[in-house]
């Protein structure tokens, strides 16, 4: 009997479990509360070993029935040793050895990898990539993230934090960024900014991003604009990428592709009229597929591949 | 007895050949003038032939003596297949079997690639970056070039044109450029927009770069800013990089490049000032070494792993 895999998806806000079929269907989920455990690392790590030994046993399968737990975070993971070097927005993780800590409590292989990367494997295997070699993943939040497949290869860099789509500048005199740059595509695109310009826009403080793609299916002009002017900015961060990567696929992800349908024709637009021709005729922009389990199923193919080989 | 190699670099100018030593030096080397033969590509071809027999016959050699024969041209090139798909400066290149027609007329293997990817595959492993797995080479000229070195394996882009560093916006509302694009890099530091500035700044038209070099040497004040506004738009199109691809190091060669010490200084502050923490520490920036002979030298490169591996 095939074996099944735990995919876990370590997030700012929740941690997501899936017990993931060989095919990739998801079996079961089960949720944490990320702040609940943000004390110390080890409170995290022992809450995802009880949980994992819950959504084993709760579905009729022992441990013995998984090949592995492959697991995202939003950091600087290094993949090969399974070390977690640093998370940004969780306290206390630098340099966790996560993959012996679990691996010693739970007796199966354990992989990891950043959690854009594992989005962006996938999309890749399982969800709009299928097929390709060449492809870049974006995610839209309150982070503007990237994952690259390259060759068909992950490519994470060498330090492990590749894929900062987010901070390519799109102005040499935009405005500052958290991260010490300048003009960053994150600061005309990051869920931050979009909530700030729309109090702006519909002088309504508080406005959730929601209303205003409500607003725009309504074909409010305002909101029609303000997305135009989002799509705008992510076409233009886009041509920079297919210029440099000459990639068969761009997938868009993330909460603000949620609104890809005021966006799309934009975006493709503005890639057609600024990137160069021949990168241009092959580069098709597509939106994610797999939404809020391409975490889960990232971290699932990460452990099939790394035990089976692709 | 091991083998030598023919590298052949074919510019808009020159066509640069040498016969090269299993050690990577270079034992002869010959030229052709580009626009003598450009009324048909068997011209160019058949010449090419010419050329690399004497070359072979005048050192004391005969065809036996050659490995293969590697060949950088300027444009798109299907290096796994051999075949020049188009090269966008020297007319009726399109789609050429160029590995089988010169296979046929010289019975050894050939290899092609795109120039700039030969310099980036010669300064890894014969200059600047040898010794890295993940480097950014840069060519600053009339236009601006880029060749990847990612993982350990040149990265071509799904249709063999990945590396257009030129081309990445720097700014959304910049000048137009003539690959379709607005505020491309190479708007601000390809040499014909640095020599139209060049003859405004010093109110001299057809001013030379070298002079201004020569002025800001003599600590010229316009020449020294002229150089450090160049400067800062090499580092703010490196920072976009950085973020990217998390390189060990980013190699900076071409004509501009002859000037790097009046704007190394000012591209290590902007990459210091504005690119994100980790990718910042561990990325090192530094003049290309090989100059003139990259080309050569990465088709060289070419051949030898070709033919043994790497």
């Amino acid at each position: 009997m095939p074996l099944c895999t735990i995919g876990v998806d370590v997030g700012g806000t929740n941690i997501k479990l899936g017990l993931v079929a060989p095919s990739g269907k998801i079996i079961a989920k089960t949720n944490l509360i990320t702040k609940s455990y943000v004390h110390h690392p080890r409170q995290l790590i022992n809450a995802l070993v009880v949980a994992v030994r819950s959504l084993v046993r709760e579905n009729g399968k022992t441990i013995k029935d998984i090949a592995g737990i492959g697991i995202g975070l939003p950091g600087q993971i290094n993949s090969p040793q399974g070390i977690v070097i640093f998370l940004p927005n969780v306290p206390g993780w630098r340099n966790v050895p996560l993959r012996k800590i679990i691996q010693k409590q739970l007796k199966i292989p354990v992989f990891m990898d950043n959690d854009v990367n594992l989005i962006a494997l996938g999309e890749w295997k399982l969800g709009a990539g299928k097929g390709y070699q060449n492809l870049v993943c974006i995610t839209l939040g309150t982070g503007v993230g990237g994952g690259l497949i390259l060759d068909g290869v992950l490519y994470r860099g060498e330090g492990f934090v590749a894929g900062e789509i987010g901070h390519m500048p799109l102005n040499e005199h935009g405005p500052a960024c958290n991260c010490g740059g300048r003009g960053c595509f994150e600061r005309y695109v990051g869920n931050r900014t979009l909530m700030a310009k729309a109090a702006k826009v519909f002088g309504k403080k508080n406005i959730r991003l929601e209303e205003t793609f409500a607003l725009a299916s309504r074909g409010n002009v305002r909101a029609v604009r303000f997305w135009r002017e989002t799509a705008t900015h992510i076409g233009n961060a886009l041509v920079g990428v297919i210029n440099l990567l000459n990639p068969r696929m761009i997938i868009i992800g993330g909460g603000v592709a949620g609104n890809y349908k005021f966006m799309e024709k934009t975006i493709q637009k503005v890639v057609r009229n600024r990137a160069m021709t021949v990168q241009n005729a092959m580069v098709r922009i597509v939106r994610a597929r797999l939404g809020d389990e391409a975490g889960i199923l990232g971290a699932h193919i990460l452990v099939k591949e790394s035990i089976f080989g692709r």
